[in-house]
């Protein structure tokens, strides 16, 4: 078994109040950094802040952190389009940025890209993998990916108050810009991916293909952003089983449709609850609010947790450790 | 505890008998990236073959990662000059391959791998650092620096009979396209570096000083390489304790003056043998035989496993499995 973590930028990202994965747009270019780094060493090396939401909610990737302090997961972490260098040792796909997808081509080398994860998959050794993904704005680019895919359903928000009709608004002038129709890429993945995606997808959805061709399980760690992976495989024809590992606050947000699309596309979904409901702490009492949600694989991990008997109390104990590791001015 | 592993290439390796890190020159550009793999993987994924001296003796990150299978422990691999692209994750120290140390520059940004790779060590969280190398030439680059800072010991060879007038024939080359004598850099170490060392050499140093500065533990794990980066640290005027875990192959080698070198540097040594002595497996009687030695943290990775209290049967074991998974062809 062993996490996939890609991670990149899109410039959709600099779209503003579209993504929560950053205090403002300029930081946001820092988070998928700061959540490898969090993960890899539990804090931070290069990158400048601990990433935190528009309202102060610390990013996810402090849960994933405090499951590996117990868990040990393995970690192997992709750059799937950095804009700034990160301390986490990573594998360079050679992918650039994302462009706003509001371009007409988002990710010019989506095939490449894809191409490289794919035969990096089809080697590794592990009989599992469990793909995850820190992107800022991925949902909306997930959004995209499954309109041109010609996909009806909505996707989550890492904001409290899903932007939903400003992402259509995003999604509708991308397609355009791009010369499609929603559904106009349908059995045409990489061409949904290139015109309206984002590198991240481009790598994820190669590392799942690459798996699947050598007969390794695939869990797909994370909310509404790895729907976007599964139908890009279905609409490839992949009939493979495919695993999705989530968060209750993905799985309950009335603007998503997560357990539509999952019926739909033929995912397997396990939802695991970190018991967040009793606690008033700033790292954990944001997501009963809906804030953040889900991201960097937290539900993955919360489901490796689970597997592995290790008590979500530990868990939540890891997390208030990090939180005044990472915050010293936080607490009395 | 941390295990940093800096690999990289100098074009000193492209001479004719200098290196046993790879069957041919050419293939020993691959070396640090296979050994990469190695560790972290247990397999190859990009590199092309497994590392194998010019007389077939497999590369030490196969012991290194029969360590690693048992004891697990933390690893970081830095990518300090890298001429082909590795599958490993790798942080990039932004060092470009070296150059021939007969060339007046081998290495003409040591100053900035070295800052960079002391402002990561600086911020690392661990308690312990354990140093680990792969770098073809590594034993001839070792052999310039020592030189230029003016330190007399001698150095061991990946290859059985050392070609010992051979590399001190490259490195008086070395220093006279420098315009040095020897011991004209002594206290200059960065001189030292850029003058006749290697991208690996500048980003060791880097990051033990950048432990030291933290009062973070320091091991250094290898052979006589590792004696230049100490080497380098007593001319910084660094008096800290050093700690190199070795292996018995180093130790032993007539040629390299191991013990003297380490009374004279201050630095304490471990050796760690793995018991060797008695099998006739290609992957460990060539060590009996002088050949391979040490390289990839195999002295380190020895020494957890001793302080893990992991026999050393289960590591042969291990080896043997490994082996057999790599070379399918070998045996009965």
């Amino acid at each position: 078994m062993r996490v996939i973590l890609a991670i990149g930028t899109t410039n959709t990202a600099t779209i503003d109040g579209i993504t929560a994965a950053g205090a403002t747009p300029t930081l946001a270019h820092h988070t998928p950094s700061a959540d490898a780094e969090l993960l890899t060493y539990g804090t931070l090396i290069r990158a400048p802040t601990l990433p935190v939401s528009p309202t102060g909610c610390p990013t996810p990737a402090l849960i994933t952190r405090a499951v590996r302090t117990a868990h040990h997961f393995p970690l192997t972490t992709l750059d799937a389009g950095l804009t700034t260098p990160t301390a986490a040792p990573t594998v360079d796909l050679d992918a650039p940025p994302g462009n706003d997808i509001r371009d007409p081509e988002a990710v010019p080398t989506a095939h490449a890209i894809h191409a490289t994860a794919r035969n990096l998959a089809q080697r590794f050794p592990d009989d599992h993998l469990i793909l995850a993904e820190s992107i800022p704005a991925g949902t909306t680019t997930a959004l995209g990916v499954l309109r041109a895919l010609g996909e009806p359903f909505s996707v989550s928000s890492s904001l409290p108050d899903n932007p939903i009709a400003r992402k259509h608004r995003v999604v509708d002038a991308g397609l355009t810009a791009s010369d499609l129709a929603p559904g106009d890429a349908a059995n045409d993945p990489m061409t949904a991916i290139r015109t309206m995606g984002d590198p991240v997808l481009a790598a994820l959805t190669g590392i799942a293909h690459g798996a699947i061709d050598t007969d390794t399980s695939v869990t797909l760690a994370g909310g509404t952003q790895m729907l976007a992976v599964a139908a890009a495989l279905r609409h490839t024809s992949i009939d493979a089983p495919l695993h999705l590992a989530t968060t209750p606050f993905v799985a309950e947000d009335p603007t998503a449709d997560l357990h539509t699309a999952a019926a739909a596309l033929d995912i397997d979904v396990t939802i695991t609850d970190p018991g967040f409901t009793d606690t008033t702490h700033p790292a954990m009492a944001p997501y009963t609010k809906g804030e953040a949600k889900e991201g960097v694989g937290m539900g993955g991990a919360l489901y490796l947790a689970t597997e592995a008997e290790i008590p979500m109390h530990t868990i939540r104990h890891t997390i208030t450790t990090l939180y005044d590791h990472l915050v010293p001015t936080h607490g009395p």
